[in-house]
């Protein structure tokens, strides 16, 4: 497996593969890897004839006072498991080369980016936005792959795709869990053992509205959000970020249930704040 | 010679010569094409096996109180004029195709967009560099063919490319100028044949710049500056917009003269603004 940390020669030889006819699939990561990652780069293997992954904690996606710094980082571990899996090739770019002195262009998303996980993190989808067209140009992959729980971002980046005539195919790969639930994600290394219990309450709540609306046929989508609401707060170290019930695909909110619907929630268990979503056919 | 509407079919076509191994020239225009467009079109020729020129006024890049409704169009004399230099296909997209309902994605350029130009053109260099990242998007040129009249886009272009990562080399194109001087302009046909005499101004003032600090070596700028708001300010229907002496990389303005330095200037003849500049070694 080739680790490219020069972005000029990772597209060379990404261009080189394109120009023999093969195709690329692209896992962009910040790293941190977890089966939820491993689960994009095993479709991308099985759609593509090369698969091409980045590791990059991408600075301008965080705000001033999130967890830039401590973000989890274990680019060795990462190349390990990536070579394990046979990845074609790894793109690992320092700040300065993803972003020189004197850079000032952004791409900016508009008003899909400032709902949901937009509120608290003002500018987040932005920086996401403008380091996938970096990454995307740097690629020029087939196929993106992107994990759903991250729901909100695969709607910004399939609005990229589309908006900025991207020739790309975005592929969104389900939730992965671990066996209790818990949505797998980089920050989860970031819970005690007492936290990492109390963070199932996210996938039970998930549990409980879709009960609402596929078993109770529950329509009053704040009757569901009530009822959401009220099983988070009933742990000790969890406070609701937010819990919404929206449309799936440009995650407007809704009065009532309609299909397809997706129940989006944040909450911090302690000081880690973790989301989860699920979407309802 | 192929026109097409729709950007799919474009893109299609595009990719299948580049798969092809061929490279292709590319040249964004905004058509009511004139000899300075064809001399990228001759160039990209030149440099390139296909190549292929977009038509589109686009909307994003005038102001409320710009002439984005009057813009000289011309789409059948443009395509019979690419039709005759034999290029291979030409995008003519409509607006609704470009920016189809919802679109919100832009581009932010900042602060070399808010220079110059862009100090009376708010947001100009903004909606210059979202479209031209989704034609590049389309088309995935191997080179783009970009004028130096329009020399603070070249800039914006060029940063472009550098900061998205596209893997696209820019050429800028010498200025062409009619026989008295007058650098080629789709707006030049809004001049009356009184103002279109006016107008030479513009490369009067600067050619008394050049000699100014070619011949007389004067290295205030200050002083060259006010020479040629003089001349300028001597034509009635002349106004100034701005006079401006910078390096020619970064457009920043220069106190005294170093290489490379460009003098730019921005000139309203009755109600046209023209745009000239020349650029010293």
């Amino acid at each position: 497996m080739l680790v490219f940390k020069n972005i000029k020669e990772m597209q060379a030889y990404s261009r080189n593969h394109r120009s023999a006819g093969r195709t690329i699939g692209f896992v962009p990561t910040m790293g941190a890897l977890h089966e939820g990652h491993l689960s994009l780069v095993r479709q991308s293997f099985r759609d593509n004839d090369i698969t091409l992954v980045s590791i990059f904690v991408n600075p301008t996606q965080f705000g001033p006072d999130e967890d830039f710094h401590a973000y989890p980082r274990n680019s060795e571990g990462d190349i390990q498991l990536l070579s394990e899996l046979s990845v074609h090739a790894v793109l690992l770019p320092v700040n300065e080369e993803m972003y020189p002195e004197g850079f000032s262009l952004s791409v900016q998303v508009g008003e899909t980016g400032n709902r949901l996980c937009g509120r608290s993190r003002p500018g987040h989808f932005d920086g996401v936005a403008t380091v996938v067209a970096k990454l995307f140009n740097i690629i020029c992959p087939d196929r993106a792959y992107v994990g759903q729980k991250d729901l909100q971002q695969t709607v910004v980046i399939k609005k990229l795709v589309r908006e900025m005539n991207f020739d790309i195919d975005i592929i969104v790969c389900p939730v992965v869990r671990e066996v209790n639930g818990l949505a797998m994600s980089s920050r989860n290394s970031y819970l005690s053992k007492e936290e990492r219990r109390a963070a199932t309450v996210l996938n039970r709540a998930l549990k409980h509205g879709r009960e609402m609306i596929l078993i109770k046929e529950v329509s009053d989508t704040a009757l569901i959000i009530k009822e959401l609401e009220e099983i988070i707060n009933s742990e000790d170290s969890a406070r609701v970020d937010y819990v919404e019930i929206v449309d799936a695909e440009k995650l407007l909110p809704l009065d009532t249930i309609r299909s397809p619907v997706a129940i989006c929630i944040a909450v911090y268990i302690g000081n880690t704040r973790l989301i989860d979503n699920i979407i309802l056919q």
